[in-house]
């Protein structure tokens, strides 16, 4: 319900009641917006408070309206990042079209905290920070821990407008395979939301973790904050890969996951088979 | 910097400021606060004001005073959950020994939004809204779409402390194993507030997508929205489940998904070679 004292216009109230809900994906894109008695009943406003609204979330890019047929939520420009991946936001996004660009605001020798130290196994540390940019727009900020011994010689030139990854492959013959990483949705502090143009508070999709070169042994650990209004990460669910995750990867599972998982059914083994057999097709 | 005009004393300010950066995870967990010295200097405040911040830090639980040792970040109680899998929330958490309840917030006949409705293949579907607790306390917002004709009596009260993919599995025998998933970090509306226990605005996990049963044919499409300062993805990184990924599962990439990807070097064919003599001796 509306607030009749909050002195704002009933429309912008509307339009603002609406806007929360589109951005929270409780009407996610594509979905139809109620009809305008919907709206009115809902809100206990008239029809034309409701028109104004809708109207501003149309002139905002929110929404939709169509001739004759009903409002639909817009769907917006995002960013895919693929995240079972070690590849880089760089190598995702350039094979995508996207002209990626980065600005490094600092690298310097750091002391980093507990959780990389532990990761790395030393506190002789490169602090790098960098800001990933798409098109022109902040993306990421990104924060990266990598053990100094493993790479003499690093500059910040180096890494404008670059790939750390394929830096680290081709300079120093360091390929970055696996990790363990972890998903959280942060608030913006005032020093993230000035180096991504947001404000202090709005959502921010933080990927966190460590990668492992191909020999197993510690390579980075980083914070990646992104733009989640501009970037949605995409992860891809299936038997295959949760079979051989659970299988092959368990001497690096995490120390909450769940053990104890039962045989494999008949069923599974069936089709491991064919996974077998497709993949032999793929490789002779 | 703060400001002398805010009316709020300095001491909250300071606070206000270093709890954002540890909600941030600008100074994660584990990390130490910076000195009593450099905060003064920061902030430009004296001692005693730093002091009263750190220790009302210390009364939240945000940090931990430890005698003669420099102040840290406390560890919070993190909820983990592996997005890779299938598996719903229920199984994950009940294995781990957390005691998971669920409410069943409404079921009824409802039209999906358009993407439900073009994953699932049919509008006539089942709207299924819940929330999880873990410990008597809210942990998520769970709306799914369901098939109506594939889920025939399914009843609210089956679902009552319940697992919906086990009930799918057991009463009509249809396995959950597969699936396209995105996420988002989203502002919570005022509904999702309101169901979740936090304030308007308050950051949000949101889990949305896809999954299909065992035959590949589409099962349910659902939006869970998780508490982000109880819940955390997790995500394994692996270069076989890379492979795999990759290779095996390209019919079902999403739209936004990389495409032109270079062909694999000859280490990676020796390394999927070395997974399928692993997988046939797991298997034969």
């Amino acid at each position: 319900m509306l607030d009749r004292t909050d002195g704002r216009p009933l429309h912008q109230q509307v339009a603002e009641s609406l806007r929360q809900e589109i951005v929270g994906h409780d009407l996610p894109p594509g979905s139809t917006l109620p009809s305008e008695a919907e709206l009115c009943a809902r809100f206990g406003v008239g029809r034309s408070v409701v028109r104004q609204a809708v109207a501003g979330l149309a002139a905002d890019g929110l929404v939709i309206r169509r001739q004759g047929r009903p409002t639909v939520v817009a769907e917006p420009t995002e960013y895919r990042r693929l995240v079972q991946r070690a590849t880089g936001l760089f190598d995702q996004f350039a094979r995508r079209g996207h002209d990626i660009r980065t600005t490094v605001v600092g690298l310097e020798k750091a002391t980093p905290p507990a959780p990389a130290r532990a990761s790395l196994g030393t506190s002789a540390c490169l602090k790098l920070e960098r800001i990933r940019l798409v098109d022109d727009e902040p993306l990421s900020y990104v924060r990266t821990w990598l053990p100094a011994a493993r790479v003499s010689e690093l500059d910040a030139d180096d890494l404008v407008d670059a790939s750390l990854h394929r830096l680290l492959s081709q300079r120093y013959g360091l390929r970055p395979v696996s990790g363990q990483r972890q998903v959280r949705a942060v608030a913006a502090d005032e020093r993230l939301a000035a180096a991504l143009d947001i404000g202090v508070g709005t959502p921010l999709l933080l990927l966190e973790g460590e990668t492992a070169d191909q020999h197993g042994r510690p390579l980075e650990w980083f914070s990646a904050w992104h733009r989640a209004d501009r970037v949605v990460f995409d992860i891809d669910v299936s038997e295959t890969a949760e079979t051989l995750t659970l299988d092959a990867a368990s001497p690096r599972e995490p120390a909450g996951a769940p053990t104890g998982r039962s045989r494999p059914t008949s069923e599974d083994l069936a089709r491991a088979r064919e996974l077998v057999e497709e993949l032999r097709t793929l490789l002779d």
